[in-house]
């Protein structure tokens, strides 16, 4: 394996060996480490001193199914502490079986250029990218496959990251023609922006495959049985049916209200049901809608294939997050509408969760009325042409709210809420602000209810380490692994001879890392905070009105074990 | 004495007697100390639980040469920590006179409604403002003294407050129908408009003077006495010729570098002479311009009144900070275009540093070409009407940098830099880094240059506690008050025994307030520190190139004392 340091104010390529630190570090774990090595915390995150890190997981290119995902990392210019984001696609295997352990990408240019770095076999070069200045990411992705070949991986950002804004995404092609995987939180489009790079361009097309040390037939063996255990899984099931959207209906309900409604005011939604997995799967047939896998060899195809009713492609994997934050938190009830701006969102190369939170509080502030999906639809588009109500949106909730003097923010750590609800799945609200990542879903999702605070800040805190070491592997969290899989396969793969016990102590080293970053950034427990109205608002729910009243008492010790 | 407790949700007002702990505290002493009671650190400052203060000195009301300022206090929606900002002007006299020891505003209307605070001898009622809404504070204070006599104070916002720009300051009548005081830091303009509060007018006329413990022959002897050595002062000799801008042609030369130019990449501008108080003193006969006092009975009268070509009004109090931040920073060196803009700023009610140095940063993102003073002008009547990029620009250098992803932002704890320059004033970068206040030249102005580090952080902390005490007496700056002096007047005034020990542990103990208001709100060592420009970009000086570069463990450890 190898390291890729790309300079792009010298314009230098540099092959490195990985140290022996880093050897049995991948993906978010990676990032923590190299963050906190050679990053200064108090830097700029738009400046020449904030790196920023493409990696697959520690089972990159192994053909292990749903391994394959790429994390990207940096110092966040939206939190402001240390970040991962990852994507399906076929960025992170594809990278893994070229043997790239990291491509680091460090200062910027002096002017205003634009490059390509193209990774070819055991190459890498920059190239001038003047040409696809201003274009979106479906677009730049066609012109960079029709340029290198249908089977590179082209990984790139946006006319939101080119202009910077913080709500900025990184798009990454995935398995037949897919165009919809994006390492969206975190604002990390708009550091490659600032990096003057718009894609990096991965091609492994008659490259031997790099031979891993134990590409065994006891690998391979693992391998499948990991494919079936996931394949069994009745979660599986639904997900290959109804994608993150088959939530809806459960979500929904009035016992439940984590259905974010009207800038998280409400958690249900009067016309959720026409927002649900089921409604898209029912439209499936009339309109040649599918599901879809987005990483080769995927057994789960949890992405809905998403046509207009005249059966034209409008996007692909229409999530939940989606659904929610760009629907129902904006009183939208129209599904076409909601799938023609994820589209711009992917197109444009914004985070949708952010994006959707951003325009909630655009609309507290009377921007454009509640519901008004044609003018949601046409404040996407000031954003792409970078108008100033465009910039000011599309640089995130936080600016927003800044800007037009609002104080009802949902935030925690600068990043939009997710549409899990803290007011009723509790342990949501642990996740949220006790994660060095800010509000995400994805760094420990618990939604038990109806069990004590005591359990829910240890399941938090269990998935957290889960969580931080799947984004390590380079799993997907919905192959839904339990740590004795992660140690069955890394072990078969690398030749180690990790516990289960190991697995999650690289979730731990990993949370730690961030955390000391996220401290001598200028972090403190202020920080680890939800937004106050979840504290003072309460959701009418059928046993009583109920507010997030957890004792951060408890919270704040929830890293010290 | 007593307090005025205003709360503006139930439309309720409340005399309360001082409470034994407040009486020997004034002004920014006594702000420090309410909000550490009563203001939960970590609230939105624009929220309601945020208390807005007005706060005469110690002296107000005593008739003492300049003792008359006016304290106004919150948690700072620019820098979102403890806040102190005073104003000239016949508002912290009026008040004392009425012993009125603070106005405190709490809370929040339900709706948009506003309100004027009328405190008319010992009666106080707030009355609907519907009619002033929209108004500048020129017009809103003439209208208001129509209505309530000439010789009522009237403490007001611009649009800006209204809008709840935190670029906003807070206006207040002076003697002799002067407008131009403000206390414009920190953005407690917005905090006003966020409580629904459009304006204060107090009238103190046909109202005994409250009889004061001790206003007796020693007194007067001692007042009569610091007056005397107030005119005596060569510093005054020169403040009452040339105003503040009577520094401008000392700080250009090339040894001092401290006219900031170019979003303070240069410190000397080749104009600046046209902008000098000598340029503006050689204009007066000509066109009628003279020198004014603010406070009625200064001996100083700094405030240029500044008229047109044509003998109109344009402005009044035409500063050094004013001058430089929206002239040389902005590469403006047409007298009379800047003379229109700090108008337009007072009348708008905006911070003219913080507006300087959000320009700044807009031309720096090209929103305007440098020096365009037409298209300044333009800016500051889109920062009035509200449209997006008004309110982006009128939301401070650093809402500006977010937004249009700009890295290098002259900001302090979120609030814009002042005119004198780190690099060459090394003890400036001292008191910029280490205030509770943000950047904040008039937290304690140290000038020495060729003296070594370690009397440089004793000269700031030093000033910094003879301001803040200077800041808690009431008295101006410029009157240049030793702790002997404050000393002399309080124990007058009150009946105390203060020895000049006294007067410096009541800034002590401030500053230690302000601290630990911030620390609760969330800073900490990180948020005391210059811009990173500061550090990487020399000022070219003749013995060589020079940045900011004494190390912060020194000035972290200054309150440890």
């Amino acid at each position: 394996m190898k390291i890729l340091r790309v300079n792009m104010k010298e314009n230098q390529i540099r092959w490195e060996p990985v140290p022996k630190d880093y050897e049995q570090l991948g993906g978010r774990a990676l990032i923590a480490k190299l963050l906190l090595n050679e990053v200064p915390p108090a830097c700029d995150a738009l400046g020449p001193h904030n790196k920023l890190i493409f990696t697959p997981g520690l089972l990159g290119g192994a053909n292990v199914a749903t391994a394959g995902r790429l994390s990207v990392g940096a110092k966040s210019p939206l939190t402001r502490g240390a970040k991962e984001a990852n994507a399906g696609g076929t960025g992170g295997d594809t990278l893994g079986r070229l043997a790239v352990k990291a491509v680091v990408v460090e200062d910027q240019p002096k002017g205003k250029d634009l490059f390509i770095l193209v990774i070819d076999g055991d190459k890498a070069e920059l190239i001038p990218a003047g040409d696809l200045r201003n274009t979106g990411t479906y677009s730049t992705s066609d012109r960079l496959q029709e340029r290198f070949g249908a089977d590179a991986t082209v990984i790139c950002i946006g006319q939101a990251g080119e202009q910077l804004m913080t709500g900025a995404g990184i798009a990454s092609t995935g398995d037949r023609d897919q165009r919809s995987n994006h390492a969206a939180r975190g604002g990390l489009g708009a550091v490659m922006g600032a990096k003057g790079l718009k894609a990096i361009v991965v091609d492994d097309a008659g490259t031997e495959r790099t031979p891993l040390s134990v590409a065994t037939d006891d690998f391979r063996t693992r391998a499948t049985a990991f494919a079936k255990t996931v394949l069994a899984d009745p979660r599986t099931v639904n997900m290959s049916a109804y994608g993150t959207a088959g939530v809806i209906r459960f979500v929904n309900r009035d016992t439940v209200q984590s259905m974010p409604t009207r800038n998280h005011r409400l958690g249900t939604f009067a016309a959720a049901d026409r927002l649900s997995g089921q409604r898209i799967a029912d439209l499936a047939p009339e309109r040649g809608g599918k599901m879809l896998n987005c990483m080769a060899g995927c057994v789960i195809k949890c992405a809905h294939l998403f046509n207009d009713a005249h059966g034209r492609h409008l996007t692909t994997a229409l999530e939940f997050e989606t659904l929610s934050l760009l629907g129902s938190n904006l009183e939208i009830d129209d599904l076409d509408a909601i799938a023609e701006m994820d589209r711009l969102c992917d197109d444009i190369g914004l985070d949708t969760i952010e994006t959707g939170n951003a325009f909630g509080v655009a609309m507290e502030a009377a921007v454009l009325p509640w519901g008004d999906w044609k003018g949601a639809i046409a404040l996407l588009e000031e954003i792409r042409a970078g108008s100033y109500i465009g910039r000011i949106v599309g640089n995130g909730t936080e600016t927003v709210a800044r800007v037009f003097g609002i104080a009802r923010v949902p935030t925690v750590k600068g990043q939009g809420l997710p549409a899990w609800e803290p007011r009723t799945l509790r342990g949501m609200g642990i996740t949220y602000a006790s994660s060095p990542q800010g509000a995400d879903h994805t760094a420990g999702l618990v939604t038990a209810r109806n069990v004590t605070d005591e359990t829910l800040l240890k399941l938090s805190r269990q998935e957290q380490l889960v969580m931080a070491a799947v984004d390590s592997v380079g799993l997907c969290q919905f192959s839904n692994p339990v740590p004795e899989d992660m140690a069955s396969l890394v072990n078969a793969h690398l030749g180690l001879q990790w516990t289960p016990e190991d697995v999650l102590d690289l979730g731990r080293r990993t949370i730690r890392a961030e955390i000391e970053f996220n401290r001598a950034a200028g972090f403190d427990q202020a920080d680890d905070r939800l937004p106050a109205f979840l504290h003072t608002e309460p959701l009418d729910l059928p046993d009583g009105p109920r507010v997030f009243d957890m004792p951060y008492e408890a919270i704040d010790r929830l890293w010290d074990f």
